[in-house]
């Protein structure tokens, strides 16, 4: 069963926003079987959602979009579907009684506009969205199915999970797709492939490697379908489980979890408690941490310490360290991640200051210079790096190579 | 001159990354006047990839391509390129010495899958990739211009901004479009658009008037292209400031900026300095904050208080407020926010206790409760919300909503 996602809105082709549905949904479809051929995002115009329809369909036997259903004069989706189908509109009526609660619990006033969300397709079966106004809307037409759902994120997730997904389900015999990812880090691409050049020259036709590279991360991931699931399996795992054996060091996981919450399971198997002592990095290291369902069992918090003040009041940084060797040094960010485990009463600290830019550079400490600290109880190491000159670019770099150096000590200590 | 993005891998398709790429390109793209008419993202297969091609040319005259420029298997952009174009491979020598360098001055071992990333298609023109080994490649055919980049996000920025976009600017004469975006917030998309109805009907029809509606904020943005670049400016700022006149209680900016951007200004023009106190959403707010260069002006930074214990550590809030109200409770919040402007020294500091959820809810707080308080000096505020039961979404909106709140309330003192 091949799927295509059509991403309608002006404000993603001149890069207002960056389109997150697509992913989420792909991921979605092949857990359960359904392989994406290709994500297209258009323009709020009819020809070319049509156009869109008119390509995607000679390629998939389900074609899912999102966008451009909202109240206002710029979205058009509705009003192109039923042409495309050559259909009237009717008032749904479940959907007006759906758009008048919305507003009543919310107390707000409810306008023609918004009356005018339940005036659907006459032809299209009508799918109720408890999130928002505008309904999702299916469409059957050639032994294709066309499905148009409101681009809100949280709106289109609740649809997917909710009815999407089971309807596709329970219609199609759809066969088992199934991907094995190993997290690896320290350790680059070309290095890694050398590696394991020969289990991959060994894998069978069916089983696809893929090498994903990420901030210092490779995440490689095996890939095969088939309809004997357990088969299936079997086989992949065994491949993967050669690729764990070759590469043992660098590996992070087995499994295709990001980088924080392999940290977290293994500070939560061991009983263990950790705090963050952020500069440059702003709070990034935390969010990434606190993303995580349940992090709270192992993550007890820690500073944001942006400005000299906050480094001495939060962490008892010295105010002479900051003076005779700066914020940016070895020392401070020493006494950051210290300072941390002890106030805070952890066993593990990690500690960030660098200079994230555009400015801030000085002369032997260019913009991307970055030092991190990790601090086992009162025993601390440090390290220099440098992450260029893009702000954004730094702050991530300087949060993936700070999650790699605590997981690894870590690691390093429970081996002892 | 109108442009097509095609981003290329598997890992986009499984939804194991999400393409941010095609967005920054789009943005960029627009900003020297050349039109986005549609992102294709599609799989490394090479029919599917010459598909995407044939069908991109008749639409577009530049044809931009990120991905599968890797040195492993899976990468196959360039041999599908030298495939489409009917060319054999040389080795580019310039190309070869790049990568020697990229691997010498990283210390790492070069090897021979290295090396062949120098071999390109002959007829292309190589542009040198000053971040990566993977050199960019710049094809015509039948007067369309096909550019592949790597897919790496700031390799892929690098050669954007220093050599694709000068030349394009150089070669084309470009029309001048402009967007005009007013951020807004506190204000329903429909109400919004009642209450500047007659504004939309009045715009003359090459004028565009989209809604972007995004966690409680809506972005209006009003889009105009044409050759007379002064007169398209001043005819679009006219009825953006119409409109801005007829919404303005709820304009956050003129300018399509972030909202902590916005924040960031107004704090800083009148030379204010806050902190964030931060339990559910973990370092998040602090981490929009410290995104925008030149944060630490008005920044002090804040706590990340995940624990009962850091909350009292870090900010000062009493044992027997916790044990008595909670960690979630307006007096809890309240202590935070007004714990954090006296330690940090701060005019204005925002806190956020909440329940992110999946776990953590109970009777009378179910997952989603939220309560946030806005302190400006020994003066506090605070507000309870429910931004409903996914983790993710809820430490979104209760970024945005502290962010909110601290806007509003640092604008009512300033009117006061």
């Amino acid at each position: 069963m091949i799927a295509e996602i059509i991403t309608i809105g002006d404000e993603i082709l001149i890069g207002q926003i960056v389109d997150t549905n697509s992913a989420w949904m792909a991921k979605q479809l092949n857990q359960v079987g359904i392989k994406v051929k290709q994500v297209t995002s258009v323009s709020d115009n009819a020809d070319h959602i049509i156009e869109a329809l008119d390509a995607a369909r000679k390629r998939a036997n389900i074609i899912l979009m999102t966008g451009g259903l909202g109240p206002t004069k710029d979205d058009i989706t509705k009003l192109t579907l039923a042409r495309y189908f050559n259909m009237g509109f009717r008032r749904d009526e479940e959907t007006l009684k759906q758009v008048e609660s919305f507003f009543n619990t919310r107390k707000r006033p409810m306008l023609e506009i918004n009356r005018a969300q339940a005036d659907v397709p006459d032809g299209c079966q009508v799918i109720q969205n408890r999130n928002g106004t505008a309904p999702c809307m299916w469409f059957e037409d050639g032994g294709t199915i066309f499905v148009s759902m409101a681009g809100v994120p949280f709106e289109m997730m609740y649809l997917m999970e909710e009815e999407i997904l089971p309807r596709l389900k329970s219609r199609f015999q759809l066969p088992f797709i199934y991907h094995k990812t190993i997290l690896t880090a320290s350790i680059g691409e070309s290095y890694l492939a050398q590696e394991i050049e020969a289990i991959e020259d060994s894998l069978p036709e069916y089983i696809k490697l893929a090498y994903l590279p990420k901030l210092g991360q490779v995440r490689l991931r095996l890939s095969a379908s088939g309809t004997d699931e357990a088969l299936v399996k079997k086989e992949v795992d065994y491949y993967a489980q050669q690729l764990v054996e070759k590469v043992k060091p660098y590996v992070i996981a087995e499994d295709d979890i990001p980088l924080e919450k392999a940290l977290l399971q293994l500070m939560e198997q061991n009983g263990l408690k950790f705090s963050t002592a952020e500069s440059c990095t702003g709070g990034y290291i935390a969010h990434l941490i606190t993303q995580i369902p349940g992090s709270s069992k192992s993550f007890e918090g820690g500073g944001v310490t942006y400005s000299n003040e906050l480094k001495q009041i939060i962490l008892g940084v010295q105010a002479q360290t900051l003076a005779n060797f700066g914020a940016v040094s070895e020392e401070t960010v020493k006494e950051m991640a210290l300072g941390a485990n002890q106030r805070f009463k952890t066993d593990y600290a990690v500690a960030v200051s660098g200079i994230a830019g555009p400015d801030g550079g000085m002369p032997g400490k260019p913009v991307g210079t970055v030092w991190i600290a990790v601090a086992y109880k009162d025993q601390v190491t440090a390290k220099l790096f440098n992450f260029g000159d893009r702000r954004i670019q730094n702050i991530e770099r300087s949060a993936a190579a700070a999650l790699t150096m605590l997981f690894t000590q870590v690691k390093l200590q429970l081996t002892k």
